[in-house]
């Protein structure tokens, strides 16, 4: 693996350099500590499991269509707890503020910060504030650090995923990705497209409770889309997913602006999805509760782990004829979280 | 209190500025999940008390006489759960980094950070990257979050500070503040000035063991030094505190740069020093605790709680004369952590 000399934006964009960066920099501190790369630790605290997750947020712009930097911080955060099989329930929250951003404009983000925590049950219950110089950064960067209790029994770890599992969604991909990237480029599209950026903490509950230990791994696939968790998932777990391009939910809207861009919706991120890997036997009962969920109605199944021979992923298209999904190489969409 | 329409860095330089935004903004959002403005927040997880506490880091220049941002970051945290009775055990870790970062840079500060996670035995259990484009941040930020176990018993809360209580710090003030500035300004002093960037944990964590309930108050004096955090604890407190300028323990080249500088020591931050009030029956016994634990060789009783009328700091001078130690109002020292 080459050592890069100047960190690049690719580094930040989920895709093959930002796994080099961090195997690279910061795995090593992980793995002291017994924890693998997943959304979120899971630590023990007195004779509790919880699931510790940290995210930062530098999303440009700050407001878009479905949401704004406040919103994110806690859903993106309360969704990497749920992947772990957490109940979220406390999070931090810390600002770096660049000088001369507008008060009323801090004053919308908290307001949105806390109608969030309200939609998600969750407490803020520390936070930290930084101001720095004009030009030390732009307009405000957000962090949250969220906590959730993870029930005793449950053990959420894509290792865990085999051949018969099945894969399902919550619904559409790429909305987020194409939503803030329209914003920012202001691209007047037909058909306005909001970002899907949601809690899915009720879902992963549902599937965890429901289901148990037939849940075998849950990620939300936010920067890199489907592309990059899905590999990380095949690659952790050594199996070849095979995904079915006919079950894929894509707003039309969504897939055409793709399409005009050069840009693969696989690789645009989701900050409103779950994908689920669980048993084959309750692949129906999964879909059904995922259905009964809010943000749940367009859920679908849309792969099958189908060998295990070496870590793989594979896109049947409409045609029957089959593709590799590779991992993106690095920047597809800057600052979309 | 006049809301501000831009946001200004005073707001973010720990004074009166930063204590109004805080009140205007986050306050409300902590007071809803039944927490007040302390270095971190005490939750129950379990039937356990944990201390949850987050910072973000912006300290320039990142590397500084005594110490750089990713030292600063893991001692920073974990001060502020030790400031809360818990014993710092896993922390987050964030980084925010500028296209064109050196990543000859980004690995002396993730190694920087492994010692001194080594150095307070905690674990970085989840971290995250993000990359923005050159310009829209100043080379890197880190956020921590930070967990430990509180002991049942013990309930660190500035309210009871009362009447008869001694205030002790474990060494010189002003250190870091003064350090971190000389390197920016690139002031040839004479005599190196050292940032004090250490844990502080062990003393916290000896203090509560030994004294328990006789421990009062706690709390590391960082962005606007002992004016602001002796300030923030008498009003939470409602009481006169007098401290002793005779018995401040202050380096002489630091106390030198201050005066040419025209700066208050008392308003400059330190980062590894901790005030403790304890019951005045046992000020010898938690001096002397103090002065056993490494970083307390200096420590010194410093003051005195001496009325209940109102909440104010007054400081005893080499004269007999006693002048009103005021909340620093905004701007000091910026990025000085």
């Amino acid at each position: 693996m080459k050592k890069p000399k100047l960190i690049t934006r690719s580094h930040g964009a989920g895709g093959l350099l930002s796994q080099q960066l961090i195997a690279q920099q910061f795995a090593p501190l992980l793995k002291r500590a017994g924890q693998a790369l997943n959304d979120a630790a899971v630590i023990t605290i007195g004779d509790t499991k919880v699931a510790f997750s940290t995210d930062s947020f530098t999303v440009s712009p700050l407001f878009f269509p479905g949401g704004d930097i406040g919103s994110l911080a806690i859903h993106g955060t309360v969704n990497d707890v749920a992947m772990m099989g957490g109940l979220p329930e406390f999070i931090s929250l810390a600002f770096v503020i660049e000088e001369g951003f507008s008060a009323q404009a801090l004053h919308r983000i908290t307001q949105s910060v806390a109608e969030a925590a309200d939609r998600c049950s969750v407490a803020v219950v520390t936070g930290d504030t930084k101001v720095v110089e004009r030009g030390a950064a732009d307009g405000l960067f957000i962090n949250t650090s969220g906590l959730g209790v993870v029930p005793a029994q449950i053990n959420i770890d894509p290792r865990q995923v085999a051949v018969g599992d099945v894969l399902l969604i919550n619904g559409t991909i790429a909305d987020h990705g194409v939503a803030v990237m329209c914003a920012r480029e202001e691209l007047d599209v037909s058909g306005e497209i909001l970002s899907d950026s949601a809690p899915v903490a009720d879902i992963t509950g549902q599937l965890i409770n429901k289901l148990g230990e037939k849940v075998h791994a849950l990620r939300d696939p936010t920067r890199g889309g489907l592309a990059s968790t899905l590999n990380e998932i095949t690659t952790q777990a050594g199996v070849i997913l095979e995904i079915d391009q006919t079950t894929l939910p894509i707003l039309p809207q969504v897939a055409g602006v793709c399409e005009i861009l050069g840009l693969d919706p696989l690789q645009v991120a989701c900050e409103g999805k779950v994908l689920a890997f669980v048993d084959g036997s309750v692949a129906d009962e999964a879909l059904t509760i995922m259905k009964s969920c809010g943000g749940g109605k367009q859920a679908a199944i849309i792969g099958q782990v189908i060998g295990a021979d070496w870590p793989q992923v594979r896109l049947r298209t409409p045609l029957g004829t089959t593709r590799i999904v590779e991992m993106p190489p690095g920047e597809i969409l800057p600052r979309i979280c």
